[in-house]
């Protein structure tokens, strides 16, 4: 990285979290010198204000790269794959049901190219990669993230390398493999996993999207927050829930907001956080509720696999939001999450994974609490898509109607349907 | 329908494409009161010049509503999930991999909301069936189009009753299931299948959205045409490769490129119309190898279902385009479509159902006959998402290392999987 790409870029450097103390823009991610704290990206706000404007974005490609300036890339040269621009939907159906008046969904379920929002993270991290001059991409994961870095690794040409436990779904597996990693199946625990691939990042100089990248990867996450601004008519929400995983996502859709009304596209506006988890794998709900400024480690067992962390690295940074925002914290069960996967799928069509079932669960809970408005303008985040969990909720929806192909057969049958129609009614009345 | 809809729309009548005899625009699919032919939608073009611009539609919504005016709907009220609008992605490594120069996928394997090329007939069909005034819609269908019907009946809030054969596979009963339709398996052959339905649609008034509502779901597959024309900055390809099923797809993306050419929105100029079929159900290519002008009914055996249709309604026509404009059509069997769907995932990170594997085999067929010229702007139109068909290459990719959590395992599986990869490229060498 030379001093002329930095002039002409908006990227300023990386900083700590807790003591500000800065760094270049090198793969690092811990503030090494001083305190160990988490590293941030930090802009030229003011360069960006030169350069950014509704027209210009609008004008721009029709993926996150339409919001270049406010990613920590130095180039010209992005990796745009399509990733982003996922479509925000009214969900007048959803609402009705709940009895809210305006409610929205972000849905990263149909996110270009592997059906979850790791492909925004993942696009920024390996264009960074990239830059930095690192030929070799790597990343430690269960599912998404593994989809999503073999996936963008192959579009761009990239050596991937990806690390998965060795008890991994074969379904998980397959939609790794197809695009040609090299898969290493990693008989341990995570922490052991995430020990190895610490080693190898600096044993062969790898680029680790979470690990050593992580401070780029995660600005990725932002583009949630600039895409519902822009896709409301340049306007903030009033109240947004979110799956709570590390805790990164929510911070960065925080962040992404607040830099669009520093620079001026959106009016100043309180919006306040929710967050979702599962019970099984609640830490950060716990600091909330307990009112704690720290977050106690769990051990996960929840069906919500992909937002089970059981040390959030972002935990604490979250509760600060929600609290400071007047939003809340909720985790629901597993019966609850499979259910929340039925209700947005029969209401608005969209079948989403576990993580997707948490937040809508959560999201029926809290305006169940009276903690959501029914006038807010509210949006709801999916992050995954259902197809990746389908095991999840196999056993628990209806079965189909078996018939000859006879008229007569047929009828029966409908008569029979409609009958149960009537009962699950009956039921509700009760 | 009254007449002050009419007044105001662009759509004027259905029209046989074999006798030309008119009808109003009510549900119905064949030219009952003259030859049986198929109907198609016609449009006032004049009405449409008027009142449309790149401009306008530049400035509609980022789904298939921004051509509203080239659709056979009447009202305002759409139904409008996010479809259409997916990624056109530049294919560099594709490209390079068999020697073409500007080569793009459009990629419906993240269509909105259930990743395939169908939600943009099902919304389209959905649209007017409920201006016809029907409250009940239904399909017959293995996979995709079920999912479809399903998901965008639950966001319209229409009833839906889906009719699929008895012994579909599990996962694929799920991702219909999931949107909570009437399902009912038929134990019968896919015309006993269609019989029941017919019988259905007359007797209970239902709107089947590939029966009765045929000529209107239809429609919906133009916007494949045009989203490319305007992706492309408002021009037309060279060539464009496209699987075959019925053939209906095919002569609709062609439509809707002479449509746009016909209301001065892109400059005139040839495009050659390629053609996709797998070898276990190709009476298209067939017909189109043996200069015939009729379709020989075949019966299915290949992995490529979602494709495998033995008579295709529109094959004829589908012929006919490919002669007209210099394009050709291939086959490719099983062994090919699974490389097919490989080579598409590990040079760009797309996952493509079998369809599309047959789709990007017959790409590489026509490169390596010479059929496609490397200075052709070449586009590739994915379809669907591997997801939905991983059973096909289950089998038939790689493994993965299993090493211990140790950075010697790691070094030794690192040091095998380069060997792999020396001696696979001697192979190829050789
Ligand atoms: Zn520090
Ligand atoms: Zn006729």
């Amino acid at each position: 990285m030379t001093q002329t790409t930095l002039s002409t870029s908006t990227v300023k450097a990386l900083k700590c979290k807790e003591c500000g103390h800065e760094y270049d823009l090198g793969a690092k991610h811990v503030c090494e010198d001083v305190c160990f704290g988490p590293l941030e990206v930090v802009y030229d706000y003011d360069a960006i204000r030169q350069r950014v404007s509704r027209a210009t974005i609008e004008a721009g490609p029709n993926s996150i790269w339409r919001y270049r300036h406010f990613l920590p890339v130095t180039g010209e040269d992005v990796i745009d794959v399509g990733t982003g621009m996922t479509p925000l939907v009214e969900a007048k159906r959803l609402a009705r049901r709940l009895g809210l008046k305006k409610l929205f969904i972000k849905n990263d379920a149909v996110n270009m190219p592997t059906l979850s929002f790791k492909d925004r993270v993942v696009s920024v991290a390996l264009t960074r990669a990239r830059e930095l001059g690192f030929s070799t991409v790597s990343c430690a994961s269960t599912g998404n993230l593994a989809n999503s870095t073999a996936a963008i690794a192959a579009h761009a040409g990239l050596d991937c390398c990806v690390f998965i436990p060795a008890d991994l779904e074969a379904g998980k597996v397959l939609g790794t493999l197809i695009y040609n990693p090299t898969l290493m199946a990693v008989k341990g625990n995570y922490d052991q996993v995430n020990r190895l691939c610490s080693e190898v990042a600096n044993t062969h100089g790898w680029g680790f999207v979470n690990i050593n990248l992580r401070p780029y990867y995660s600005e990725g996450s932002k583009t949630l927050g600039y895409e519902v601004a822009e896709q409301l008519g340049w306007q903030l929400p009033d109240h947004i829930v979110a799956p709570l995983a590390s805790g990164s996502l929510f911070t960065k859709i925080y962040k992404g907001f607040r830099e669009f009304v520093d620079v001026g596209l959106v009016d100043d506006k309180a919006v306040r956080f929710s967050g979702a988890q599962a019970e099984g794998c609640s830490p950060i709900a716990k600091a909330f509720h307990e009112g704690r400024d720290f977050i106690a480690p769990e051990k996960p067992n929840t069906i919500a696999k992909s937002i089970a962390i059981g040390n959030p690295a972002d935990g604490i940074y979250a509760v600060e939001i929600a609290r400071k925002t007047g939003g809340n914290i909720e985790a629901v069960n597993d019966t609850e999450i499979i259910e929340g996967i039925k209700l947005l799928a029969e209401t608005e069509g969209i079948f989403t994974e576990t993580a997707g079932g948490t937040t809508v669960a959560v999201l029926k809970k809290l305006v169940e609490a009276g903690k959501i408005n029914p006038d807010e303008t509210t949006v709801v985040y999916i992050t995954g898509n259902g197809l990746k969990t389908q095991e999840a909720v196999q056993g628990y929806i209806a079965e189909p109607f078996t018939i000859e192909p006879k008229l007569e057969s047929f009828e029966h049958a409908l008569e029979r349907s409609r009958t149960l129609d009537r009962l699950e009614w009956q039921q509700v009345l009760i």
